[in-house]
């Protein structure tokens, strides 16, 4: 059996939870928390503090860091890859490159899996097999109808916040005419409406600035700000919906086109992301014990090491 | 750059040659045909004797094995491997687990890939990379409107036939139904016409007998067999359309439902058959260049051992 241990136990670490029971070949060695262990109810499970986790080291075979990727991953997983396998799902775009050079640096031993999810993740990894085996064609991204989950929570750490969702709505008429190899305007992909809920006596104006001077989240965004009451936020906004779609449109010679459209729908998007980490923690683990170190993205993992299946099974099930 | 050589010049081999102008780092070493090369109009590639091919073993750096899933790679890729890196997309679903260890065999200094193409291939491992994810659920796949290679080629080698094409349909309503979570039958998920064109003084009957009789292909079936003229084939079949899909719907807690579907839309079912081969190939040399010698499928390549890009570009670009 696989043992993982879980940083963080917000939506996504709850998330690692559930999925681990799904996985025959894994569990649950404990959650490490930076609140007082006795205050966290992690249903049933053992509760530690994050400070005392290299104690665990030689009990723990791999870390899933379900922390902000804002605040905890940029510093935590280059340090605790010294002595953990650990996957994260560090979703800031622009500066994955960073954090891959500074993940890269400590890990010599271990193995990292760092910005894992389906976008960066599963969609990241779909594009490059499609822009590998179709060269000659372009990519586009349609997001939602959902909630995009890194930017709610960074909007939601914003002063004068109670709680914020920033939900994304696909433009399916760009996305047909890009089927039909028409021109489109990609910054017209997806719309965005923030939804905030403000603290007593907050400053509108204030907040909305400050959200929108978020970098790598807001900044040079077109997102539309709304502020609603929590009573709106709980009736409509509580849980975490989340779709999108990538389009690759090709040729492979002269008028033969080629679509190839991956779309998913999501009840839950934390609950998904963690499914995915889950699996990549098992990858992490199988690159680990072939001696596999270093720093990887879903670039770089196979397809079977995902899965808990033998090979065997895997070609007598999918081929 | 990465020298590739073609066995076999039919649509698929022709797809593989304009497939390798698409990609920087690769170029056509040439064609290898059974035919007499004064013959093969090869559109300028060099054309050389099957039978001559380990004279060229230190010229080559992967083979793609374009001939027939049938009659060709079963026994030839396992000789092959001896001395070449080699890609094939044999497709006999029900026995690429033999195919795999005939292979394997013989596979000590080189690798091979088989079984490269969309199904199996692209959809496996989309599907292992699902079933992995979300382990709590189910997959189903729905394939046309188009025609399917494999067994139009296999019903066309059957005496008294001049050409077939097989032709599935998806049946749209039973994939609504399946992403609602309702029950379906799956045997109803794609339905089969094989069009078939007879040599003069054929007899209906038995040439209807013989291709339901094809194991692998036909045998047990539900395919409909619908004779046309010559005229009509040229006319409205001549090209080679396909398209498919899967779907994975799943759980990861109660309610909590998600589905992923993944689409494609082929003008020209050789034409993306032999882009995946070209992608695989560049893959299959850069793993024989780490001592990843052996046999290995879609499910054990990495996506980014499929692209010309660099580490660098690919985190840019992708994630």
């Amino acid at each position: 059996m696989i043992k993982v241990g879980i940083i963080g136990y917000g939506n996504l670490g709850k998330g690692v939870q559930t999925a681990i029971t799904h996985q025959p070949d894994m569990e649950l060695f404990g959650i490490f928390s930076k609140r007082d262990p006795k205050t966290v109810d992690a249903d049933g499970a053992a509760v530690y503090h994050f400070d005392a986790i290299l104690d665990y080291k030689d009990e723990i075979d791999v870390l899933i860091h379900c922390g902000s990727s804002e605040f905890d991953l940029p510093t935590q997983t280059p340090k605790l890859v010294k002595n953990f396998n650990i996957v994260d799902s560090f979703d800031q775009h622009a500066i994955i490159d960073e954090h891959i050079e500074n993940v890269g640096k400590n890990a010599l031993d271990k193995t990292a899996i760092v910005s894992v999810g389906w976008d960066p993740g599963f969609f990241s990894m779909t594009k490059t097999v499609l822009d590998s085996i179709l060269p000659n064609g372009d990519t586009q991204g349609f997001f939602g109808p959902g909630i995009a989950q890194g930017p709610s929570n960074v909007a939601s750490n914003v002063e004068g916040v109670k709680v914020a969702r920033n939900y994304s709505y696909p433009n399916l008429d760009n996305a047909k005419k890009f089927k039909n190899f028409e021109e489109i305007d990609p910054s017209k992909n997806t719309s965005k409406v923030c939804y905030v809920v403000l603290e007593d006596g907050a400053d509108p104006q204030v907040v909305e600035k400050e959200i929108m001077d978020i970098e790598h989240y807001f900044k040079g965004s077109d997102t539309k700000i709304e502020f609603i009451s929590q009573q709106e936020y709980e009736e409509k906004h509580s849980s975490w919906p989340q779709g999108g779609r990538i389009i690759r449109r090709a040729t492979t010679s002269k008028n033969v086109k080629h679509i190839i459209e991956l779309h998913i729908n999501l009840d839950s998007n934390p609950e998904f992301t963690a499914a995915n980490l889950v699996a990549y923690a098992r990858a992490c683990v199988k690159m680990n014990q072939r001696s596999i170190s270093g720093v990887y993205t879903a670039l770089d993992v196979r397809p079977s090491d995902l899965s808990s299946k033998s090979r065997a099974d895997l070609i007598k099930e999918m081929l």
